[in-house]
């Protein structure tokens, strides 16, 4: 008997952040008796009298929303990340350390229609969203305390969306949180070891093999990376340089709305179901550096495993030794890709 | 106005994984309009003839349980890692590296009670759990493929439990998987550099400070971790070095017993409903190497955030950036201590 990554139990290395995957084909055999989670279908209205996101209404906070018509941006009335706080910082020996951190939360709604949600918007809708995301992530670079800009979305009550008006938002601040930091460091020694980008030297090698590829456009590659570790999890790459929101021509920016909307028309097919994930994009820092090693990418992790109503849940062992899934990356590809 | 890690936000260090939080105290006032948690309590029924873990069923396997009378365990039908596969390891550049991954995965029924959770079970049915532990860790180190176990136990549906009769696992495999990995390395350099031990160091310098200490008998403390991510996250730390379960005396087993128990239902008391999470031990590897640098400690990893139905949602911002809470370390330990 050979090995073979199709079929026997394997770890995988994932070289943007050094960590492991723990990949167990054999085991989508296994029988769900356990829970299972509720089908939220988008609401079918457009406006919704009651919704803090829907134009003309007042927010948690008491403001009030404009008569938006295309994208809108707000301060988040109850952001984790605010400006107003005192800097300051607490250290007692080798266990205590903690350092104040300045930020700002914001909320993006894609549109003024409650109803919609990615995939059900036009291309144009879309391209507007990723021209109000490069708007943000500028003039948030502009601001000397903001050294980092998340952009994200949780789509889906299973993701912990509280808002059914679809919307994304944006946490920016003062430290390189933890995980763009781990991409940070390990595509700044690739960079200056190999002279080259990570990220698009990856996607070259995707592109040869094929078999991870679910989409792809003159600018940008839809795929299932390598080293996953949510059952459909994928990532949106560019096909060349592009450092950041900033640095993007109106094509690229085109070209990464037809992605984003293809994958997540792709996604809402898979299960019939108006498809849960939490996305961002992971990009250079906003610390007023050059950072030729980073390349723009977007991610995606989506939560479910079999069904509509059956989730992977990262728990127990995935949250104290180390992340595990099921299915080969090269099958959910495959699936995704058919779609 | 001056800095306080009570009410501004900020990024704690946890000097065991080198990772940080975000904490955002202001944030717990944000009200919530999302996903609300099925509200399971456990089964009233001692004995389910339907159920693949009572006394006398027969297995999803087709195998037949013993009458057992206390602890029970088996090796996992459904194991995400089995002994009976090639190795092998796959190679090519820089970015596909997966490797051959041997282990086994058990299943330890706490007792022939279908209804009874820790909590719930008198100190020499918790006592008989530990010895348990202790008897696969040590016949499991003896294997040598085995080099690291991991023990853990995910409690409630919303915690991914596939099965509602009382149980724990144990995945043991060739690799140390990604978070005791960190551990190690973090433990070892502190080793090295100070000639002590990291958790039995913290935990002395946590009994000087108090507050955030939840309880504690001869051998062991309950504390929230200074760098603690989930709402009501704790961690039961010896007070002197104990290597691993291997190492441990009747005393410090019988402690470690009740530490687990007495913890356990102060949880179920926090918001009245059978108290989900993921927990286990984190120990010395069993590469038959001395682990003098290792503490054995357990943690636990409950996802409730206000009360039995609302949730904290690692996703996101979590996901894609850093962990983040809202409630302090010091807040959740004054409420554990008290009930
Ligand atoms: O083994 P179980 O209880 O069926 O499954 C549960 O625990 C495992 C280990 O933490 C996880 O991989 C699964 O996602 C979870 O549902
Ligand atoms: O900001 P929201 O949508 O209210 O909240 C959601 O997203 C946040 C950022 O990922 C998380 O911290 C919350 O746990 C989640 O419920």
């Amino acid at each position: 008997m050979k090995f073979s990554f199709e079929e026997h139990s394997h770890r995988r290395f994932n070289p943007f952040t050094g960590s492991y995957v723990q990949v167990s084909p054999h085991r989508s055999k296994r029988p769900w008796q356990g829970q299972q989670e509720k089908i939220v279908k988008s609401d079918p209205v457009t406006y919704d009298p009651e919704c803090f996101l829907c134009p003309g209404n007042t927010r948690v906070g008491g403001e009030i929303n404009p008569d938006y018509t295309s994208t809108f941006v707000f301060t988040n009335d109850f952001g984790a990340l605010t400006q107003d706080i005192p800097s300051g910082s607490y250290e007692d020996g080798d266990f205590f350390k903690a350092k104040s951190e300045r930020g700002m939360c914001k909320v993006i709604c894609f549109s003024p229609d409650h109803s919609k949600t990615i995939p059900q918007l036009n291309q144009d809708q879309v391209f507007d969203v990723v021209k109000t995301w490069r708007k943000e992530y500028m003039e948030l670079s502009e601001l000397d305390f903001i050294n980092y800009v998340q952009i994200f979305e949780n789509k889906g009550e299973v993701m912990g969306c509280s808002n059914p008006h679809p919307h994304g938002q944006i946490w920016a601040q003062e430290s390189i949180p933890d995980e763009p930091l781990k991409k940070q460091q390990r595509f700044l020694k690739y960079y200056q070891s190999k002279g080259k980008n990570m990220v698009t030297e990856y996607v070259q090698a995707e592109l040869v093999k094929k078999e991870r590829i679910i989409y792809e456009n003159d600018s940008f590659v839809v795929l299932v990376p390598f080293w996953a570790v949510w059952p459909f999890e994928t990532m949106i790459a560019s096909k060349s340089h592009i450092e950041s929101l900033a640095k993007m021509s109106d094509t690229q920016m085109a070209d990464l709305a037809d992605a984003y909307r293809t994958l997540t028309i792709k996604y809402d097919r898979l299960f019939d179901v108006s498809f849960p994930y939490s996305a961002g994009i992971h990009q250079a820092p906003t610390d007023g550096k050059d950072h030729p090693e980073w390349d723009l990418h977007m991610v995606f992790y989506p939560p479910l495993l079999r069904s509509a109503s059956v989730k992977k849940f990262m728990v127990g062992y995935e949250m104290l030794a180390n992340p595990q899934r099921d299915l080969t990356a090269e099958k959910a590809a495959g699936v995704l890709r058919e779609l």
